[in-house]
């Protein structure tokens, strides 16, 4: 009989398929294609980009020429702009705002066929650390609410452009699966004075089941009721609630963590597509007792159809246990 | 600057691009294929399936043997399975239970390649009777707590195959996003003592801006903050909570909406592939004051990326006004 699992932050109940688990070669992957050819991203083309907002490079450079080692530049189809107040209203029974907020696109190394699995720890450490940087200058403006940061890698997983890129949406509220998630967190924190993330992990070093990587200082694990085959999370094993304060000693084992954690990926499954996003507190409540940023990685196997759209209800054909099991066992 | 709107029942935020539209033409649909074959719910190959739970006919017909013209099945790979009792258990910090429940498939018409759009009224008439009849027959196990009734329609919806069919599953718990839509429709009637919906439908049949087809007892819209481009929505005007209740005379009229909606979606963007999900109350509180049952309808036109999947927040490069008034001009 399947089983069915409740994650316990959200409250999603997702199917798992136990009796006739599918391993890491039943997914068909969709090969990823690098043509290459005339790219903005690459060394050379910067006048193709707006006007980049920082650059990480070696010695002295002109902004907006060769030289760099990352790249941060506006996105040439923003979804939100950053100009203009933020005015709220009502239409009857809606509400809209107007769509002021930034977005950002990290461009992540000159090479245009380099992803985080083919990096060296230091040049992931630096992506991390650019991160950081837009995050902490971004969350100035006080009209912003949240910021995201995320990745899109290969077609079927949303990537427009091959060339290695991460993007960030910097938004006038919370987005909604972050809300849903704090109050889950909420909730727990409210009858048990712990920080539920804290205790997922607590559980986790003892029961080592779901564990992928065990660094010392971060855990990369499969959530429990993982939606889609062989997600992973990366959560910082002291309470942190905000990303953004992330030490630089830190950020090292951080980016050797992603880094391994995608190369496992990578080497089981074919180098399939993948999307990650770093969940963190909302920015007028950075320091939470209640929450635990973490970083969410989804390997795009199976295609989602209609009635998880409908229902927010998954059915995962691989266990979690089982897909832990193949990921720490491949050897890097 | 685009707009954010946010959905007034769950509380979502989306961002619309208001200033540089995308029309019907400027989607990219992957064309369906139709191969027919040796396909298992053709009429004439009954014995391919599982032995049938339901079916309807015109005059006397053995079981399992050509005749009919809708057909319900149990799914040969269920989600979720109907025998033995419901058990619920803890596991350290997690909960599960057992994945008691039925899936079921429903074959709507002996024709391999005749959707909803191409069939007359009175076929659609039968195939609503028959989610109905499936719907009733199914809440009366105490064990489930909630029906989906779904359709995924195209490769790119998820569709596995080419016969047109439906499917249906009986869950031990409600599902997450209906749960979502059931606390703010609460919260909205703790406020107000309306239900939110009826809300919805009085502004709309004043305004008029985002109806498709107002058929008198139903209106199919697109939704204020929509997701998808070219999303739908259909409501039975007048309050009710239970889908499985709909009156006879209702259905005809229902069959039409649904039929014409889907056929103008057909022919405004080229038999796009799509997802439906009839969203009803849970079965231990059938009838609510603040719930409404609906239908949503989304063809799949864009490829949903890592931060719609990590976030619940979404981009939607069609007005859903555009959307509305190039559907409702569709001429059938």
């Amino acid at each position: 009989m399947p089983e069915l699992r409740r994650d316990p932050i959200n409250g999603r109940w997702v199917v798992i398929n136990i009796n006739n688990p599918k391993g890491p070669g039943e997914y068909e992957v969709d090969p990823q294609t690098k043509k290459g050819g005339n790219c903005a991203f690459c060394s050379g083309n910067e006048k193709m980009t707006p006007p980049e907002i920082m650059a990480f490079s070696k010695g002295k450079r002109d902004a907006n020429s060769p030289g760099w080692s990352i790249r941060v530049i506006p996105n040439k189809f923003p979804a939100m702009q950053i100009e203009g107040s933020l005015d709220k209203m009502g239409v009857g029974i809606f509400d809209m705002m107007n769509g002021v907020g930034a977005h950002e696109v990290i461009v992540e190394t000159t090479v245009h066929d380099k992803d985080i699995a083919d990096r060296d720890e230091s040049e992931v450490r630096d992506l991390i650390w650019a991160y950081r940087e837009r995050s902490l200058d971004l969350r100035r403006d006080k009209r912003f609410k949240y910021i995201l940061i995320f990745k899109n890698y290969g077609a079927s997983a949303g990537a427009s452009l091959e060339h290695p890129h991460s993007q960030l949406i910097a938004l006038p509220f919370v987005p909604k699966r972050v809300t849903g998630e704090m109050e889950g967190a909420e909730k727990y924190f409210d009858y048990r004075e712990r920080c539920i993330f804290c205790d997922i992990i607590r559980q986790e070093v003892q029961d080592k089941e779901l564990t992928i990587i065990d660094s010392g200082r971060f855990l990369s694990f499969s959530p429990f009721a993982s939606r889609f085959p062989y997600e992973a999370c990366i959560i910082p094993k002291d309470h942190a609630s905000d990303f953004g304060q992330i030490q630089q000693q830190d950020v090292s084992e951080l980016a050797s963590v992603l880094r391994n954690t995608l190369l496992k990926t990578k080497k089981l499954l074919k180098d399939p597509s993948y999307n990650f996003i770093i969940h963190s507190a909302p920015l007028d409540d950075l320091n939470r007792d209640d929450y635990h940023w973490h970083i969410e990685i989804m390997p795009r196997l199976t295609r989602v159809a209609g009635f998880e759209w409908g229902t927010g209800f998954y059915i995962n054909p691989t266990p979690p246990e089982l897909a832990a099991k193949t990921l720490r066992e491949v050897k890097l």
